[in-house]
């Protein structure tokens, strides 16, 4: 029988063998709590709703409800003034409990007596352990779309003061052609936008009740598993036991778009990383975003964006390790399912360090409009010389061809698209000159034929803006 | 200017290089034709469309489009008979073009003359490339989702007939408490449920049109997209162009749900391969889907299942390598992007081996309902002691501690847990021998317990059937 | 200047920033203290070797060289006691320090003080972050070395008390061929020999001093890296300053191949958790390395090898975040390689988690030769029949085309491949019957026939068991 | 019995069951011919070999041997013909057989009669398998090692041409300290040379015979394993049969190398387009290894280098896959390991394809010293500054703070750090103005300050060259 009386260890298990302890060193590798212990909170809602259940199954009398509930009540309290704070990574002291489940179970016996002894009936730690980390993860994805939305203000934010500033696009990193500083501020809202609709597309399954499916077969007890689920606030109930217990997809698709939302920022600061170099000299960091060097008085380091870049790596892990952790295991539960949370939980601690970080130093960076337009140079408008041929009545394989001819030409001089003399462009074609002339007036001009929606023209930009900023509005 | 007279490369660019030609070692690495050909009947109505569209934009004269819709149309034709059938991999023949846009331009010149070569304005590969696979996605996505309704099928079928055979639920492999067969194919059915949901969430985040995105800018003609997105059926438009052409998030979300599904098929041929082994026994592959061994005369080999194991490791691989791929890149497109189809079609072909397989292998299988019935040993049923002792009102960690008592004494006596002596068991718990009479009737009483919506009786397993069944009707 | 008077952070920069301060979480993104802070005694080796190399440059005074010196001394015995034991996890208090490089320059500032501030001369964090993690992994090897070891030894010491047992030699998960127990014990004695083999020749890529690279250049002060080396005890100096400060190919080298030995640890949890069934009772784990269930009494659950296989796949995850880490990187150090370490402790520690474990359970086990002999039925034999027609002078494709047919027969009698009556036999070959007779003695002599080299004839395994003793001794 | 006339299947199994044929999609995703077809060369290496020394125990009588040899002759050249080439990826014509296995001895059987049928005592697909993909590995293996010394030499003769040329080293991508730019080059040769390194580690356990070990016992027919490893050229003989079928490590481990490698490439290739890009300017690629855009016209796009990149995608997706592969795997010979060859041949190819085309590129590049010596401002002499301060009696701690506040004036005023005015400085610190002389002489001075090992002064960067020029030689 288990005892409660401190140190010895409190088990929810261990009649059937000899002897009762684990070696050292499978104690050490099986004892879960150190990692667990953040499922408290939900754990602790998962005991209330199961003692009404028992309730009103007839295994528990109301006293025993009542007891049991106030009992929970108080260890709420104790444990979140214990755990310190609000965050959910702040976890209750460990005593040394096998794992979550034995830390209530024990504490709810210390606080309620012999009831607690009643409340392991017709459940397991398969179902418990699947119910506690679902509504743990429920409350993960609200921090994370609260995070992702406040990222992506932050871009819409600098959108709105570089509508009118210029930088060239690059492909293969190479200059393609002049853009508004705004329209690429928000090619990066819409993939953050895509992982907040991936999240609430995982959450849809990851609110599904396995409480009541027992270890594998279905509980014992006759529960009413509806009432259940809408106590905990689930949207469906798991519809088969086995898969309940076994089931750690939404682990996997969490983790999955938790990688790809890193990869988004990986690449966001990839820009940032080119923009704030020397050579290209678009963006400086605020001093509150900057680091230095132990070694180099002059350096201004943009560590945040090298950082989110880099934690993109541990997303990527994170996402193959549950893939591998489930890979060729039979239906049901296996104990090797204990290694999804460490996996989860490092996942989502990771954005939500990430997130708010990569916010604060979006929100706060400076743009150099002058550096971006300088860097919009006379190349940029190679493609507009070729759609003025095209208007011309040339067609553009024509067209590319003879700017292909220019633009060597130019190289060749060493000298600027736009300022190869007339004659030599007439030369190459003759109603080069013409062309040449349309795109004079340069970039500003060029981005203000891109009215097709989802271009660069200005009033294009500016609904786009307006839809950006409805999706920040709607969080 | 390009040669489309036959051998010598017919290019989308060069004029801007003094040699025209590639390193054979460059070319060999740049050329994506052997991969992207399969995209050819995308790049075909993708060309129709935007013929079309620049019909509209008044860059082609009516007759020039109904010229180029005519070539295309005798395209289509020969390429589908040149490609030899009707499976998504049959492509033409390569006759060294650079990749596929390349290959449709240079056809169309053959076929329709001068006016192919005004076809390229206003747009570049990096738009058409994401166009056409998001369109080749599309397909592939409705594909899966049949051959996944087919494996649900086989599964449906097989639970219909084993609705009243009983096979032990494992736990850490061990045998945990008896379950319907039916309940067990059934647990197989779920996931793949949530395989399709997944498919069909990332689908509507492929139904996006990029055409129009140009290079990077948007286009410089102003097409209607919003006529070509309900030209080609895709759900949105793209609101940025330079996420359009950089965007391959489907492309990652399609290929982890993909593992994820290589998972859940590993995770039932491990359960298949078990089953099938001598010592358990209860399953038997058709011949149809057994090998041999060139030595062992007698082996009887669970191939399809292994290989469906073994294969979620290639799947696993994509969906590591794709964000591998876009890791770190700047927004829009870097040539890096090429390799995303290598991967996608990756996915989609070994799911597409495997499904049919694992259906069929399903499908055929004979179950020994003796064999899975023998194994539901008096063990399996120490939890229903346990509840017969809370009925008579021990708290549930009393009984556990009792009967795993019993399983100790059971042991040493090498006897089952209910042929334990009355007087022993009595003297482990006064009530113990009334509850050992209680369940005496066997694992089929058992599973008549567990009537809780997803248990394992009866009722609510052919709740949980109907439920399954259309599942597979819907699809 | 720095500020070492208590809480106010002490920085190694700031002075170039109008604004010292990070913002909040860009410090609690940018701190790496808690994770880097196990390099302590790493960083204090290294810092006594620098004084030293300081002092010999005439950068510092021989009396300063001392003062840091004893300095350092005080300092690992007071972090020593403070991290309160032996084992590397253990860390001195976190009280705020960026990292472990800011700590230890704080700390001999408060012991030695001003001449803490010339200790940063001709080097940067860069060269240093690398120095102390390259001594830190050596150490890791040999630790990991020596528990490789020991499970090599468990696994030597079962196969000694099991030579003349026999099991079936599995392939497909279908009985194969019989082996002995210790044919079995020792298959999985090599691919760990394999892995303390990879780790070796990952230890000579490791020991290479980075130190004196600097920030990127090479140290601006003349110091004698060679020197250095032999200080630390490292086997080379790095050839190149660039490299030496952005290279981690030993920490992706180490951790891939701790994730080889996690898979090498998952196919041996594999084999015990199958042999531990029920079904097939080979194995009993010692109850010391066996758990319980909270629901079902009579569940005794392999978890420590089921943990052994679930956390090879966070083995597998860190392999894939330190080349995602990496990828796309420019040369020399980018901040990206902070990620580094909580990636390599990860793997490290997981492993020495496992390993252990492993070991106690492997050498605690308790092996059922009877079960497992009669699990080597007559169909093993099948090839040793055809083996038998071979010499009376079939083809071996005909006498295995007999024998399958041979096989056909039994089975549809429900009887043994030996049972077959001897007519029936003659039937299908004329020499059937005298093959079968040569192969009745059974199993026991058909291991025998196995006398090749790497065979599981009892005189190759005894040989075999003498090659694995040596490996075990030699550790 | 077999047929092998024609395209009825040959197979080396099926008397055992009723019916002898696959289902289709059981066929399709079994058959591996199409994938193993390129082991043909060492299967019929190993087959000779075979034949020998079933010569030698007796089964097959000297002209048998000589009649299988002298086919294997035949089959060689007509293969090598039908392959229509040297290179390693070509193969006989697929003709329907399962496996390389079944072609190999259908050929024989064709060529050299009922013979054939007596090759496959004592030996199954398993060892069979595992033989010849070992075989092929080791000519991987020398052929990478070629291609990586290639992209080596690439890399040392521009090192060459650049010894007096500068660049600005860049940490976080902020310009650091200058450095050569044969010191730039050189720092990508070692990483390639750890790569050659791992390569011939996994090669040594690579090179053990399998080939005896049969199906999982070891071979029923007493052949002379050792004289089998001397004739097909492997270093040692596997010590267990089990172990032998079910190995695969050698796979995971070069692959897993092949990754590294990828992720140099990808390193390599990031600092490349960065410095081809029009804002470093310092690279120009030849045009051979140059592509141009269907839309831009002035493109000049890095694709080799882009591609290069992403391809270590896919080689960090095929590590992951190999360990998923074996995770999980029971001992010995599953289906599952069927997998392991298309995985190793792309990495290999990928490999095979990527090195050869940077080698191209790197050879023909042309740096322009001029731009990269503009890089070299003012600002990466901070460090000399400081060091300077040093040599006149601060701490670097106290240099590090008052460089510090110079850079921010420097940044106030808009001016190089070394314009500051004199009287500003000496306000800063009265030593600041001489420290500020001393290293007026710019970036070539501050170079020559790094003359420890591996530092960029001229001297060291020489000696860096000889030791690079040795490995290229000695390859």
């Amino acid at each position: 029988v288990p005892d409660s009386s401190g140190r010895a260890p409190y088990r929810l298990w261990g009649a059937r063998f000899e002897r009762g302890g684990l070696a050292p060193e499978a104690e050490a590798l099986n004892r879960s709590f150190p990692v667990d212990a953040r499922l408290w909170r939900e754990e602790l809602e998962a005991e209330a709703a199961w003692a009404e259940a028992l309730g009103m199954a007839g295994v528990l009398a109301p006293e025993e409800v009542e007891r049991v509930r106030a009992a929970i009540g108080r260890l709420a309290e104790s444990a979140a003034s214990a755990a310190g704070g609000g965050t959910d990574r702040a976890v209750p002291p460990d005593e040394g409990d096998e794992d979550v489940h034995t830390w209530v179970e024990r504490r709810i016996a210390e606080e309620a007596g012999a009831v607690a002894s009643k409340m392991r009936a017709g459940r397991s730690r398969n179902d418990r352990a699947a119910t506690a980390l679902r509504l743990w993860t429920l409350r993960a994805l609200d921090g994370l779309d609260a995070e992702l939305a406040g990222l992506q203000a932050a871009l819409v934010a600098q959108a709105e003061a570089t509508v009118d500033a210029l930088l060239p696009a690059y492909t293969h990193l190479q200059r393609a052609q002049p853009v508004r500083v705004a329209h690429w501020f928000l090619s990066h809202v819409w993939p953050l936008q895509r992982d907040r609709e991936r999240f609430r597309d995982a959450r849809a399954r990851t609110s599904v009740l396995p409480l009541g499916a027992g270890a594998a077969a279905g509980s014992g007890i006759p529960v009413d598993r509806e009432r259940l689920r809408a106590r905990l606030g689930f949207d469906r109930v798991s519809p088969n036991s086995l898969d309940a217990v076994g089931d750690r997809d939404f682990v996997a698709e969490v983790v999955a778009a938790a990688a790809l939302t890193g990869v988004h920022l990986s690449r966001l600061a990839e820009d940032l990383v080119l923009f704030a170099s020397a050579e290209f000299g678009f963006v400086r960091f605020d001093d509150a975003y900057s680091t230095g060097s132990s070694l180099l008085p002059q350096k201004r380091n943009p560590d945040v964006a090298e950082l989110a870049r880099g934690k993109s790596a541990r997303l990527v892990g994170d996402a193959a390790a549950v893939l591998v952790l489930l890979k060729g295991l039979p239906a049901g539960y296996q104990k090797d399912l204990q290694e999804d949370k460490a996996i989860l939980f490092d996942a989502v601690d990771t954005l939500r360090a990430v997130l708010p970080a990569m916010a604060g130093a979006v929100r706060t960076l400076r743009w150099d409009a002058e550096a971006s337009a300088r860097a919009c140079d006379a190349s940029l408008l190679a493609a507009d010389v070729a759609d003025a041929l095209v208007r011309g009545g040339r067609s553009f394989a024509e067209a590319h061809a003879v700017v292909g001819r220019l633009v060597r030409e130019a190289e060749s001089r060493g000298a600027g698209l736009l300022d190869v003399p007339a004659e030599l462009a007439a030369a190459l074609d003759p109603a080069l000159p013409a062309a040449l002339a349309e795109v004079a007036a340069g970039p500003a001009r060029s981005v203000e034929r891109r009215t097709v929606e989802g271009g660069t023209a200005r009033e294009a930009v500016l609904r786009q803006l307006d839809a950006a900023r409805a999706l920040v509005a709607r969080s």
